[in-house]
């Protein structure tokens, strides 16, 4: 039999990631049944669960995704382009992240593994922020830390604005967010 | 048949929103089945339903007790006191409102009626921002609006933080909202 190559599996894979990421969007992480799973994805149990475990494998490969596509952002970027791909993302896509947000304060090892889920981005990220500070592009009387997790915050705000389906202005929103991270 | 007098209804009325509250929080919206508010409240479901035209009512009013206390503290003591509000309230409780937002987005007479469940103080509060504005102490290179709306999105992005269980460092994130919409 001849080996499957890695270009089929890679490909394989990205056909599992797409339909999986409309399933949920479709209907949400509890909604998305493996039968739907399927349908949308155009392979059976039997393909789907060869490459990935579990559900909640794909989903977290997705996820991993999406931090890396915003984590890469920042780097090449800025906060600002995370901003305005937020206000564009799909909502009932984003909308999957809140199912879960109960289970993360409820499961203490899940927490850990969901805020390490791209541990190298996330120290280059930390670096670059490091970096600005000491530079003086951000402000140094707070710890560079409560500069990203308000940065995150933000991120988190403008998710649920998206997913309820609000306007988020996205122009105002960074120059009050600049002025808030400047030099004071 | 002596009449059931106004105390007695208030009475029973606080008791109806309060082991709601507390079966909302432990079971979130889908999981507070009557026979569970039953149990949490200590009354039939024919007498909670003499008070409340539905579960969904219910909820209503004690999103709308929220939302009030909350304008009515940013009108008394400023929005730092919400914030520091929100960082102590019980994360489960906060978690119902993300079962909410998708349902915002889809349902457009539903996202009205939400966004105006306190139409008064919500005046109220709009024109203190406006007062504020035109006293200097918001910037006024930005509509007021905008300044409210970002407000409105640290709140959301508190809720989600809170929920997941991460630490929210009130004091940084209050200084980095300050020097947003500070005059420039």
């Amino acid at each position: 039999m001849p080996k499957v190559s890695d270009q089929h599996r890679a490909d394989r894979r990205r056909q599992i990631l797409d339909g999986a990421r409309a399933a949920f969007a479709r209907h949400g992480y509890e909604g998305a049944t493996v039968s739907r799973l399927e349908a949308e994805i155009g392979l059976s149990r039997g393909a789907i669960f060869s490459y990935f475990p579990s559900k909640w494998a794909i989903f977290y490969a997705l996820a991993q995704d999406d931090q890396e596509r915003v984590f890469q952002l920042i780097l090449d970027q800025g906060f600002g382009a995370v901003i305005r791909l937020m206000a564009e993302e799909s909502p009932d896509w984003l909308g999957v992240y809140f199912e879960l947000i109960r289970k993360l304060r409820t499961d203490l090892d899940l927490r850990d593994e969901w805020s390490n889920r791209t541990p190298e981005l996330n120290q280059r990220v930390t670096e670059r922020f490091r970096q600005l500070q000491e530079r003086g592009e951000f402000r140094r009387d707070l710890p560079v830390d409560a500069i990203g997790e308000f940065l995150g915050l933000i991120i988190d705000g403008v998710a649920v604005h998206v997913t309820a389906g609000y306007p988020v202005d996205t122009d105002s929103l960074l120059k009050l967010v600049s002025a808030a991270i400047a030099p004071q």
